[in-house]
């Protein structure tokens, strides 16, 4: 025994403990804080995130991270110094000075960003966006070194550890091939069916906070351990005894609110059913954004979206809004939630077309990030791509490459983990039901324990403990597998 | 130039940075926190704390505050240095393991005490309280000897800088020679009123919160620059460009939670008013705890109670509350706002009967601290000071040393601010209308500009450049004088 490991772990306590108050205070900015505190909040940030860099690239690690591997460590001692290994190499890969200039450009960047979307304006802010790809691909070169990988896979692994090219490529082939036939398919499913009426509004914000808490309390949310506010964008920040969800209310349309809480919610178990006796180290936290991508999606697209659930929530819903009449029976209310329509914007599409979205980003910012494709030439191959799998077209860059915000603000590489969670969602879920057969009659009952507990034991308390290849291999018996989700797309929309 | 005045202010600005973090926690734990995270929120302030610490204990700050002095500095600079001095001095003077002995004991004993009050248990709680007296004094001592004051001088400076003895006792001794008088010569004046009618609730916690936030705005608080919210126990908090007030709703009584904002807001106008070219450094702190209560006291007490005030206020109050009738006419309001009683419970006081509890409890920590009163005479010691200054005897301990959660969690050198402060706003008050007679008037319209302007340039623009004792000399032109307290209270009180 060096002591080396223990001090490590007091080190990556104290880390821990700093990035608690920065989630807390990313709540508060979002959820709370007056406008005119923005310039004050972002110093704050700024120097708690210089103080956590300061923790984790302090030189004297590197020898702690050498002599730990010989203090004799249980399997999840060693997970976790790996996860401490890949945190200190992401954290120290790269030069001070082109963290802060790669910091500052994406900062302006995204400023700019902030006005030449409603302008339609992808000219004017290219060259911003150049320099953001530049020091991206900088910035990958650093880590992928280090890491012993490909560039592009060292921008993944920041969102998605251990995420591989090969998969990803292979996952989203076998999908992408298959996806023009089957977006047609529901479609014309659906035109045969009679079309679901739209309960009418308004539905007072009071009445869909109500819904929204009765279910996430059903679905096992702890008020004890976590709130619901409201933010411009929704999101799950806070700590894992302290989840904080946030939605943002229409009061003409019910259902936007409460499918994203649903959504959040998915985050919020996985954060509190991370292992408590692994609280702030590597180990105990989420192992990924496939996997919480995953918990969200099959809480919200699985689980909430079925024909079970939906039979469960009606009832609910009519008292919530004091509905009644034909648009309020669990059949109208199911065929409005899995409503399928091919769309330029990717954070409005359903689930059957959002993965042709994913796809093309994904293509794109490998080329990108490869040099095979000039960022003068990202609209027009946008363009292409979406007529090829959606088989719809941008009227202009609005509506095409300038719609989301990734690009942009440096999040190069996350944009795989959207379909690789609603994959992985739809492989979980169909192992827990074969696992316990009685778990979607129970959800037709609103009793999401069995759900809840095979999710804890399987994928929740696992925390970092394996990667995420390993926690699907071990809770489904096979690694990812995209004909599953594409089962799942034809069983719920193509079977008439 | 050696720089190391610039040193120190990077410092400072860093170290302002985490004293923000943590404020905004210790809001989010008294306004939003779900109990359950109660633990987590410990952790993590704790850890800012220790951060802050490190910062501020770093052996190299001796030498940059040795070396700073013959970097020509302005007197802004020279006041900052000072500052700076006085804080690394607090720090550093207390040796770590008695820090950590400290923080320990007040924890244990302040938790114990929130059993033993509501048991009314003195007897169990001695011991722990003793422990903490006796660190309390060793705290004393070690401050003390760097500061080169006694001992309770050096703890009041923890709150009150420059605080000395005998001014506090000059003080209070010309007070207490005259309270009892003035205390029986108001219930005389009051008794020949016609007795104030209180009107009937219940009163919606929205509809008090409507009205609370219409007087806050009246009164110059920015909504863009902080918030009111509801927690517990009402305090100010936040940070000088996010201040954050919190209250308490009674659905019976409107004026308890009113009257408490408007306090609040007295402090939240002091901490928004901070010289913003300062913010984060010592100088650019508010002064001390009397110069703090002063301003809350001068918006609740000096003018929210005024006939002036209430006025204007009682028009929007009966809008507000749908209220009508003669309850509701200025006259009763003014008459319920400034009634007088002698009561056993400090925070229930008037503002004639509270100095007696502050007194009481100066003069029994004061004995405490010097070893002239044992904590065992602690109970009799009370009874005999709450009857010579208010001819009222606490029937248990629980309405009498029990009471006040200050001595139990540490917070020895305290009481005497509030009673400062109460002295400090009548003086500036009287000072203000010198100097601006168009003040009463001005309330009496709701136009709080032309004293919140006078208050900016005399007090809240002034930071810490100054003492309490200056700020008031340059102010009022004399040092805190009693008897523009005890003519307020005359005036107010005595004339028919």
């Amino acid at each position: 025994m060096t002591g080396a490991y223990a001090a490590l772990e007091s080190r990556f306590k104290r880390l821990g403990l700093v990035n608690e108050a920065v989630a807390m205070l990313n709540w508060d900015t979002a959820a709370m804080m007056p406008e005119g505190a923005a310039g004050a909040r972002a110093e704050q940030l700024a120097e708690l995130k210089v103080i956590a860099h300061e923790l984790l690239a302090d030189p004297r690690l590197a020898d702690l991270l050498d002599g730990a591997a010989s203090d004799g460590l249980d399997d999840w001692q060693l997970a976790n110094l790996n996860e401490m290994r890949r945190l200190w190499l992401h954290a120290t890969a790269v030069p001070a000075d082109l963290v802060a200039a790669y910091s500052r450009a994406c900062s302006e960047c995204e400023m700019a960003w902030r006005k030449a979307r409603p302008a339609n304006d992808f000219a004017s802010i290219r060259p911003l966006l150049q320099r953001v790809l530049d020091l991206t691909r900088e910035v990958a070169a650093a880590k992928a070194s280090k890491l012993g990988v490909s560039p592009y896979e060292a921008l993944l692994d920041q969102f998605e550890p251990g995420g591989r090219i090969t998969e990803i490529d292979q996952l989203f082939d076998h999908l992408a091939a298959r996806l023009p036939a089957l977006i047609e398919g529901a479609l014309t499913v659906q035109a045969e069916q009679p079309a679901p009426r739209r309960p009418a509004g308004p539905f007072p914000v009071e009445s869909q906070r109500h819904a929204a808490r009765r279910l996430m309390d059903r679905l096992g949310f702890e008020f004890d351990h976590g709130r619901l506010d409201q933010s411009l964008h929704p999101f799950c920040g806070g700590t894992p005894d302290d989840v904080r969800i946030t939605t943002r209310y229409d009061e003409a349309d019910f259902a936007r609110a409460l499918m994203g809480v649903l959504h959040e919610t998915g985050h919020a178990l996985y954060e509190r059913g991370l292992p408590a006796a692994w609280r702030r180290q590597p180990v105990g936290e989420a192992r990924g954004m496939s996997i919480h991508e995953s918990q969200s999606l099959l809480v919200e697209m699985q689980v909430c979206r079925s024909r079970e659930f939906i039979e469960f929530a009606a009832p609910i819903l009519r008292v919530c809004f004091d509905g009644n009449g034909p648009e309020w029976s669990a059949d109208n209310l199911y065929r409005l939630g899995t409503r399928v329509a091919r769309s330029l914007i990717r954070v409005d599409a359903d689930e059957v077309t959002y993965p042709a979205h994913v796809i093309l980003r994904y293509r794109l910012e490998r080329a990108l990030i490869a040099d095979e494709l000039e960022l003068v030439d990202l609209p027009e191959a946008w363009s292409e791509g979406m007529e090829r799998l959606l088989a719809v077209t941008p009227p202009d860059d609005r509506q095409g490459c300038l719609q989301d915000i990734h690009w942009y603000d440096g999040a190069w590489g996350y944009f795989p983990t959207y379909t690789l969670g609603a994959m992985t969602a739809a492989q979980l879920f169909d192992a827990a039901k074969r696992a316990v057969p009685g778990i979607p009659a129970a959800i037709a009952h609103g009793d999401f324990a069995p759900l809840l507990a095979w999710l804890r034991a399987n994928v929740h308390g696992l925390g970092s403990r394996f990667s995420a290849r390993e926690i699907l291999v071990r809770a489904t018996g096979k690694p990812l597998d995209a004909a599953v989700f594409e089962h799942h797309l034809r069983a719920r929309y193509l079977a008439a």
